[in-house]
């Protein structure tokens, strides 16, 4: 293979090369935590909440798969848009995140029920260790950009967080971003 | 091991945590083309060339090692100040490099002879693939600024460069870039 440049818009996340994916409201009712107000807003505008891209490049091991993602700002009922979020198929691979605009926070838990969370802003390289399932969310204003780098061979498992959610979920109240745990007992899958 | 987030600054490339190593003229006598000039730098103010930080993290495949490195603008003869430039030890593991600040030019190589040469600015994601020896220039008057994600298991082989060179070389001529090959006749190792 021969070496490869794509040009990134830091502001917007758009990169000139790759393939773009979005994520309507209705492509994730089954996510937000008030399935209500997703319907509502899948049935209204169906707005926007995410897009991504990814370079593509063999699903190996020695490759280094990357892209860019754009959370939107906006709220589906109090809690913050967000990423689907996911586990490697691969447990044991890491994925690294480096912010370039916005607020967000970086929700993470392993399946034996432990969670961490960061704070992401321009600047900030978040580590997503091996075993990690990890979502974004964007708390700011204007839309969370942020360039991420995983292993070829991590392969992605949507499923898992599809039926058990995040423990953690970000939400907006009264102004102020707070990260609640539904289930403050811990869990494990 | 638990998640964690180090920050970056984009105009210098500092960042928070890791480990940093700083690169002198007099650590690379044997890299720039005109020796004479290099022992000349070296014995007067021995001039810092680049400086990198890597987190440190298991170097092992899954793991997704990350750090910054910051090439100083400056010349050494007529050649560009620059990294040494490595192979990785295990070949077939690739590197991403998204560029922050500065202008530069990526130059590679592989063992059959191909070479390419990209350039380098704030928003540039250049993709190394497996098998491919990477070095980075400096061509412009602040100092280049990038973030490198590559495998774990990748390793270094810093040898290979040192005892062979790269066949391009990144020059200044009366004010010109020109990426230039000694040995335009191919060559592989």
């Amino acid at each position: 293979m021969h070496p490869f440049r794509s040009d990134i818009d830091f502001q917007s996340g758009a990169m000139s090369r790759g393939v773009l994916r979005t994520r309507r409201v209705s492509d994730m009712l089954d996510y937000f935590a008030d399935k209500g107000a997703a319907r509502e807003a899948a049935e209204d505008r169906d707005p926007l909440v995410y897009q991504y891209t990814t370079i593509d490049l063999p699903e190996e091991s020695g490759h280094v798969l990357h892209g860019m993602t754009t959370i939107y700002p906006g709220l589906v009922g109090r809690e913050y848009y967000m990423t689907k979020g996911h586990y490697h198929r691969e447990r044991a691979a890491g994925e690294v995140y480096l912010c370039l605009s916005g607020l967000g926070k970086l929700v993470m838990e392993r399946e034996d029920g432990e969670t961490a969370v960061l704070d992401m802003e321009p600047g900030t390289a978040c580590y997503v260790p091996p075993y990690w399932a990890h979502r974004a969310c964007n708390v700011g204003e204007k839309p969370l950009v942020f360039f991420a780098s995983f292993p070829g061979h991590a392969g992605h498992d949507y499923g898992t967080v599809e039926q058990y959610g995040f423990a953690n979920r970000v939400e907006n109240h009264g102004g102020k971003t707070v990260v609640i745990d539904p289930m403050p007992e811990g869990r494990g899958l």
